[in-house]
């Protein structure tokens, strides 16, 4: 067993490909002893979007406070949908994926990835 | 992509086992395409428990509300910790674990859990 307390985890900036104003903390990693995923949390800032992304692992994601808007494309077919608190959503292996802030409050979300060994 | 909002989601109860006061939500399954992990959030009353607990998959959990307490066993040691808003707990594979509500308000978390067929 492993617990920390989110807010004894500092933010760090991650400045990812076209990522803007996001920080993130690592809660629970391969270093804390989780082999298959990983449960990390994002910040954007008002105006700030996450990467444009795509990769294997599958993303499990919850926003806990703000909103903002998520663009997906998966098969050359775009989707964008308004994302608040409480939302949970799944991104699918391999479908691409942006989160924007369009908001005016911090977008805080939990995000959990596959590690790519399950895959 | 899939989107589900945790209020358009119905409360039901769950009777695993010793569980007690245990209620659940069922976010993100295999039904909603996702293979390799799920996404569930558990409300257990003042009181209450889940269910003593072991099995191969991991839990990640994160505690959006209400206060308790977690006993974990493994390797035949004992261990009790006190859980709150913001803890993210790593429960290991085939680790015994019970969450309790030993607090005055319902205690409210996201808990991940593998997919067997990733172990």
């Amino acid at each position: 067993m492993f617990l920390i307390n989110e807010r004894d985890v500092e933010w760090r900036r991650l400045d990812k490909g076209d990522a803007k104003g996001v920080l993130g903390k690592y809660l629970i990693t391969d270093k804390e002893g989780a082999k298959k995923f990983h449960m990390r949390v994002f910040m954007v800032m008002p105006g700030g979007n996450t990467s444009f992304d795509q990769h294997i692992y599958e993303h499990e994601v919850y926003v806990m406070k703000g909103t903002g808007k998520l663009i997906t494309i998966k098969e050359n077919i775009k989707n964008e949908v308004t994302i608040k608190e409480g939302d949970a959503i799944l991104v699918e292996s391999n479908e691409i994926h942006q989160f924007f802030n369009n908001g005016v409050e911090p977008l805080i979300f939990l995000c959990v990835k596959g590690d790519p060994s399950i895959y």
